[in-house]
């Protein structure tokens, strides 16, 4: 078994993971930044993407539920304010638009109906599957783990930096409004992550510990890519829509025979 | 809102289901069965699959354990004896193979090692999270909808006889240990079916109730669906597999880069 690890060398290890298996290196994202992608396919992506973003603040409040000390709860609680759009007395207000709504901009901007990415009917099951299983996982695992697994926010800004340019320069739909989620998370991501990551590099203190907060973000960045296979299967190569998902109107629905 | 449908009109609609979406019509299974697929497409089909099998026992355990009335236990109880390979008083016996040593049969036959398959180290994330949602999803709906969704056992017996007789005829791996699972479950499916048949005609008494038992049986087919999609995907066409899964000897890992 390996050895505990220094600080540094811990870091290190987590940061590893990102450069080999975050979902920017997967061909749907560098097609979909390069401007390969028709606007059926975007929509696509960015249905699906809705349940993992209104999955987000349960995920966090699964977390929070897990949490015994105050401070801790207090800090991880304006992730949630965040996406709901919440102020820090946890009400609503009119400056702040949060995370959600914010992706609802985009699906807006590209022409789905909001009732229609609301009610989640058209989303592909293997996205249900992928994203409620990261739910389960920072219930059913450690606080520690479930931190760690958060992490992939080491790796966010810079995919966010290269969306935003890709899409700008690719694509009619981009404008302040379609953009304005991911422009957000350029700064609310370094803030979170640098909570979470102290978090665990200060309580990761025996080798098993440094190992499960390794495995427990290696769980979160192959969430993350099996969304993308799902996606990319579906509406790009092979291009197979499974029966009853969303069928972008300049698709077809797949046909399957005996 | 839809109607209460009568005791045909209700069958007749699950069987629908399984006409328009059993995974007897996606690419992979055609493929498999067609002869059209080489061996370690065949092997990271074999070792996802071997997940699926593991979990069923834990799936129709936690039914159980939702189940009132002795009598339903134990007729479900048959179900765990058949998989585990156990005999009617819960014992080991020389006499009775269980469907996960049979799966074993197969995936040695298919030179796949025994260790490595159990460990379930190189299965696709999207295996893991398609059929960890079938558990999750007998715990958290009602008895009723937990049974529904065992019903895709109505439509196993034709892809397993498609699949025996495809196998023999295209593969020189077939033989009477590998395909041992199939034929057993040839005679054991539609004992079990009509058994889970029965109790949802009966016990669907409403049409809320009918349109959950439909839900259910739609959420099978399509996790079934979900791991060929991932399965397709990896070993098949865009033939792009996950950092991390299996790769067989006659192929190369994906390579991908930023």
């Amino acid at each position: 078994m390996s050895e505990f690890l220094s600080v540094d060398a811990f870091r290190d290890a987590l940061h590893a993971i990102g450069e080999r298996q975050y979902h920017d290196l997967h061909p749907f994202h560098q097609q979909l930044h390069g401007g390969q992608l028709e606007k059926g396919q975007i929509q696509a992506w960015a249905l699906n993407r809705f349940y993992y973003q209104v999955s987000i603040p349960r995920k966090d409040l699964t977390i929070m539920s897990r949490m015994d000390d105050p401070k801790l709860r207090r800090a991880w609680m304006q992730r949630v304010l965040d996406h709901d759009g919440l102020n820090d007395h946890g009400q609503p207000d009119e400056g702040k638009v949060g995370g959600i709504e914010r992706w609802l901009r985009l699906t807006d901007g590209l022409g789905l109906d909001r009732d229609y990415v609301i009610s989640l009917e058209g989303i592909l099951p293997a996205t249900r599957y992928a994203v409620d299983a990261y739910v389960n996982f920072v219930r059913d695992h450690s606080l520690l783990e479930a931190v760690a697994s958060s992490l992939t926010e080491l790796f966010a800004p810079s995919i966010h930096r290269e969306r935003i340019a890709g899409f700008e320069k690719n694509y009619a739909f981009a404008n302040d409004s379609t953009l304005s989620y991911f422009r957000k998370r350029l700064d609310e991501a370094p803030r979170d992550v640098e909570f979470g990551l102290n978090y665990v590099l200060t309580n990761a203190r025996t080798a098993e510990q440094q190992r499960q907060c390794l495995r427990a973000l290696r769980f979160k960045t192959e969430l993350l890519w099996a969304q993308l296979d799902a996606l990319h299967h579906a509406y790009v190569t092979p291009n197979l829509i499974p029966p009853g998902a969303f069928v972008p109107a300049d698709m077809r629905p797949t046909e399957y025979r005996r």
